[in-house]
Formats: structure tokens, C-alpha cells, sequence
């Protein structure tokens, strides 16, 4: 059984925490007064120690206007390799920094400790810089277990290798998720350690379509005889076949289905397909399956118990798992085809 | 679909968080030296302001000894209706009040604002009394939907309102734990605010199995002729039978099975059936379903991703279908038959 051979490779007993944990004590001593929520309402009873502090979280909503609502975001990163392009990209993302926490999780081993180091140092930087430019909390989780097959692009991508890195990498989400989102986020931005270009408005512009699940395209640059050409990279955005679905039927109950090999042909509509050069941004296709290298979701969708499967779920895991369970939930997922963001070229 | 019935009735957006964050703060401000986890290994670079904080949380491990391994619990209580006895029974609890943290998830509405202003009181008197008393911290988190179905006992068992009702409390749960879990935390214990008597020594004797999923059996007192006297109450905790799983196979994918009516014969063998008067309260045995009356978790469970499906997952839902989920990622629950906790009798 898949999740039994899984088991060894996957205590997520968290071995190491790394809590920069400055922002999220000023904000609990100094109550930001432009921030509504959470809002003190009743004053504790006893003024000394204030052991009661209540919070109205009536404003806790996520809305196509997330900044003038103040609706606070967490960005989650399973972090195996630091690239500065990311990091770069990140500090250009434009929503107030005061309503953003990041959150890292990290794998054991030699490649971990050197992504661990180099964000460690990035993180001190920013968050010792001016106070506008820090963002409300960073949290580094590091996992006991390392990344389960080679992280080189050729090999991790072999069919038969994708089923116990993508397990592995669905326990990494869960264990990030369920150990940083706390009540009073609104928001949660999935964003790979790999994605190196988006807009600078990337959270605004995915929330401004109000959708409890929202993904852009994931494409990558590459050079061809000196010219700069774009081709698609994530292929875990799709809209169902009916081959796919026959193929499920057909199934083990181990046994998954995956996009973009030539063992399987499943006819899916892929998402990378429906880009259109002149096409609008704001294009939106209803997806039943999505990609999680940028991934904007509704915490409530998270909350209500929508994680990334480790198991085959209906023949999906990770992210096309966690489309499945959140249709499940009765959330629609939605893709943006013309809506692009780059994923780094190995 | 169940998943679509139920959305509007779910919108786990949280209206109303209350927060007693003194504990925390002081755990904080005031590292407590007894405690190994977090320990502080290297200094902030900078000593003013300390920016980076860096934890080891090496020692983060959920074992058979939790109070001399200093390991930290979370005790999570759905609550709709405040019991004196309930408060009461989880005051006696003797596992040191720093390693303890609670959280409650409370439904909107009128029997809901009287559990909340009921609760508060006696939370506002632990909080603020003697230090040794007083409880890590404490999160309230309210709901902005009422409970689906009359709370009432007879009209809450009807097998028709179960599947709603059951769905319900799962969100509620998975609500109340991806908020609330945090990466220090080792064991979940699940108390539901019926559960009006345990062991004092509750989390340390669940806990000294070593098990990932651990249930006691959920009994009720009441009288007959002016005798005191015990009967089984949670039907939850059970092991498959070949009938149920025929049933399953039979099943429409939006159909549950539920234990416990006559209209549904399952022929599983219940743990409740289990118990024997003079056996040992140590008997372990293999579970296939578990109830949530009482139930302790290895929080490195829910962290890989089992949660309370809210749909029909494997035909089951909330903490049956955690089981099963549990199960899929690689972890076995157990039940102790003859280790009792006790239902409030209405």
C-alpha cells in the first residue's frame, strides 16, 4: 500500500522551528489601530493582567477587495532550494506587508540546511529593515524527513518517481498548513520556492475575482537561438475528460492518475492549452484540478477541512487531490489561463 | 449532493475569536526554564530589536511519556451547551496546566451566546488565578452558523438529520483545528462538552499506549430503581464487518453508513460491546471507526492531513471517516474497552 511504504519517510514530527516571532509580538503589544480585525471590544475586566482580551472577528471575511477590507494573507512556501529570483519576486509582491505572513517549511538534509541557511539570512535582513518593509510573521518549520527522490528536474519528473514525491510533498503543505493558519488569516497564497516572476500585484489581482480556489498559469522562459519565447510548465490545471475518468474507473485503489506523461493518455483539457497571447488576464475557466506552484485559496475552504491528500483521493493527490476535495466541499476551483506566472528554468 | 446542501449552512468564516492570550504572551516574554521546547540555541543577532528568534524543537516528540518529556497538549472541545460538569471534570484533569491548551469552537445563536458568556466566566476565573493554575492558553473561536439540526437528544439521533448534523460538527472540528494548532503542539485530545467524567489521569493514561489514534470507551451513568448503573453510549468506535463493507459497495457515492440503527444493520462489532466489568482498563484493540467523545491524537496525524471529512469518505464521515483517513496515511487507531468515560445523561 502506497501510504504504508510512505510511512517511514514521513513522521512529520516537525524537528525544527525557526518562529521570527518580533512582528507577531509588537502586534500583539501594540495593537495596530488601522487594523479592524481583530478589533478590542470589551475591555478585560481586571486591568491587571489583562487575562481576558476579547476580539470581534466580524470583519473576517475574504473579499474581491482584500486590502481596503485589510484581510490578512499567508503566503506558504515548501522550500527545498533557495533561489534569490524567488525571494526577489516575493519582496516585489505589493500588498501590505503588515497584513502578510510567510511560512516555510523546509526538508532535512544537506540541500535543507543550505535553503534554510540562505533564507535565514534574507529573512534577519528584512525583518530588521524598516518597519514598513516587515511583514507581520515569518515561521520556518523544518521537517525530520528529506525529500524523498533526487530534486534534479529529470528525475523527479520520471512517472514512476511522482507518486512518493508528490505524497511527500502533499505531507509537507498539510504540516506547514495545519501548524501556521491561525483565526484571523483570511487568506492563503500557495506559492512554490521555484516560481521566480509573477505581477507585483499577484494576491490583488487573484483575489479580485472572489473565487474560493483561483490558480494563473504556470508557464516558464527559456531562450531559442537568442530569442526569449515562453512554453507551459504546470500541467496539474485541468478541466476532467472522460477518458480520465474511465481510466479511474479502471483503477486500483492505490493507483493515481497523472498529467503531462505519455504512458497516460487521459485527453484532459489542460489549462497551459488554453493561453491566449492577446487574451485578457481576467479570462476565468472553471478547473477541476489544479496546479499549486501559485495558489490562491479562501481560508474557509482550508477550514473546512480541504488539505492536500497524501492517499489516492478518487485517483488524484496533492494539489489535483485537494481540487477534488474542495469540489467535494462544494467550492468551485477556477484557473485563469491568460494570467501568467514563471516558473524558474533549471 | 450532500456537499452542496450543506454549504450554506457552512461558511466556516469565523465571526467571533476570542483570544486569552496572557499565557502566551508571558510563555513569550518570560521563557520558562523547565521547559525544553522551544529552547533557545542560538542568540538574535542583533540584540535589539530580537528579530530572529530561533527555536530547536528537536524534542517535539508525542510518546509514552508526555508529562516528564514536557509535551504540550491542545484539548479541543466542540461546544454547544456549557456542562458545570464538564468544566469541572476537565479542571481535575492533573496534567501540568503549562503543557495544556485549550480551544472551543462554538456555534452561533442564542444556546450558543449562553455556552460563550457561560464559558468565558469560568475560563476569566482559571486565567486569573493562581499561576500554577492556569492554562497555557486559551482560544474561543465562534462560528457564524447555527447548529442544522434541534440539539435536543431524541431529534439529534434521528438517522435523517445524522448525515447533516454529523457534517456539521465535522467543519466545526476541522475549523477549530487548522486554526488552532500550532507547530509545538504533540497530542490533540478531542473532548466533547458532554463528557462530564474521566480518569484525572486521562491524557497521561491514553497517551502511555504510544499510539498515533487512541479512544476510550464512552459510557453513560443513569439510574434504574434507584441503582446506579452503566450503560455503552458511543457507537462510534467499532471494527469493519463484511456486511457494512458489502453495504458500502451497494452504496450511492453520496451515501454514509452510520452505526447504532436498527434501520442500518451493519453487523460491525462494537467497542461498547467490548467491555468487560472486571477486565483490565489496559486491553488494547484495533479499530476501524473511532468516536470523538474523548479521543487522543499524535498531532503529527492530523499534521500529515487526516481531518473530519465532512462528505462521505469511504462512506463515512467525521470521526468515523478520520479514522479511516487516519488509516490511508498509515496510521493504526486502537481502543481501550474497558477504560471508561462518561456521557452526560440528559
Amino acid at each position: 500500500m502506497a501510504s504504508r511504504s510512505l510511512r517511514r519517510s514521513n513522521p512529520i514530527t516537525l524537528v525544527l522551528a525557526l518562529m521570527l516571532v518580533l512582528g507577531f509580538m509588537l502586534f500583539i503589544l501594540t495593537p495596530d489601530k488601522s487594523d479592524p480585525i481583530p478589533k478590542t471590544v470589551t475591555p478585560a475586566r481586571s486591568r491587571k493582567p489583562p487575562a481576558v482580551q476579547r476580539y470581534h472577528m466580524n470583519t473576517l471575511k475574504a473579499t474581491a477587495s482584500p486590502i481596503s477590507n485589510q484581510e490578512k494573507v499567508i503566503i506558504l512556501t515548501p522550500l527545498a532550494k533557495f533561489y534569490d529570483e524567488y525571494w526577489t519576486n516575493l519582496l516585489k509582491l505589493n500588498y501590505p506587508r503588515e497584513l502578510v505572513e510567510l511560512g516555510f517549511i523546509i526538508p532535512k538534509g544537506r540541500e535543507g540546511n543550505l535553503a534554510l541557511s540562505k533564507l535565514q539570512d534574507v529573512v534577519h535582513k528584512v525583518q530588521t529593515g524598516k518597519k514598513k518593509d516587515q511583514f507581520a510573521k515569518v515561521t520556518i518549520l523544518r521537517q525530520d524527513f528529506d525529500s524523498p527522490v533526487p530534486q534534479n528536474e529529470k528525475d523527479r519528473h520520471a512517472l514512476s518517481a511522482q507518486k512518493a514525491r508528490r505524497a511527500a510533498m502533499s505531507k509537507a503543505r498539510n504540516s506547514l498548513l495545519f501548524s501556521v493558519l491561525r483565526p484571523d488569516i483570511a487568506w492563503v497564497l500557495w506559492l512554490d520556492a521555484d516560481i521566480i516572476e509573477t505581477p507585483p500585484t499577484l494576491i490583488q489581482d487573484l483575489a479580485s475575482h472572489d473565487k474560493a480556489v483561483i490558480v494563473p498559469n504556470c508557464f516558464q522562459r527559456y531562450k531559442e537561438g537568442g530569442v526569449s519565447k515562453i512554453r507551459p510548465y504546470d500541467y496539474n490545471s485541468w478541466h476532467d475528460s472522460n477518458d480520465a475518468l474511465k481510466m479511474a474507473g479502471t483503477m486500483g485503489k492505490d493507483d493515481i492518475i497523472l498529467e503531462g506523461y505519455r504512458e497516460m493518455a487521459t485527453w484532459r483539457l489542460l489549462m497551459t492549452g488554453e493561453y491566449k497571447e492577446h487574451g485578457s488576464v481576467h479570462d476565468e475557466t472553471k478547473l477541476d484540478g489544479v496546479g499549486g506552484t501559485a495558489l490562491l485559496v479562501k481560508a474557509e475552504v482550508h477550514r473546512d477541512g480541504a488539505m492536500f491528500p497524501p492517499f489516492p483521493f478518487y485517483h488524484l493527490i496533492e494539489t489535483e487531490g485537494f481540487a477534488k476535495m474542495a469540489r467535494r466541499l462544494g467550492y468551485q476551483p477556477y484557473g485563469l489561463p491568460n494570467y501568467l506566472v514563471y516558473h524558474y528554468n533549471e
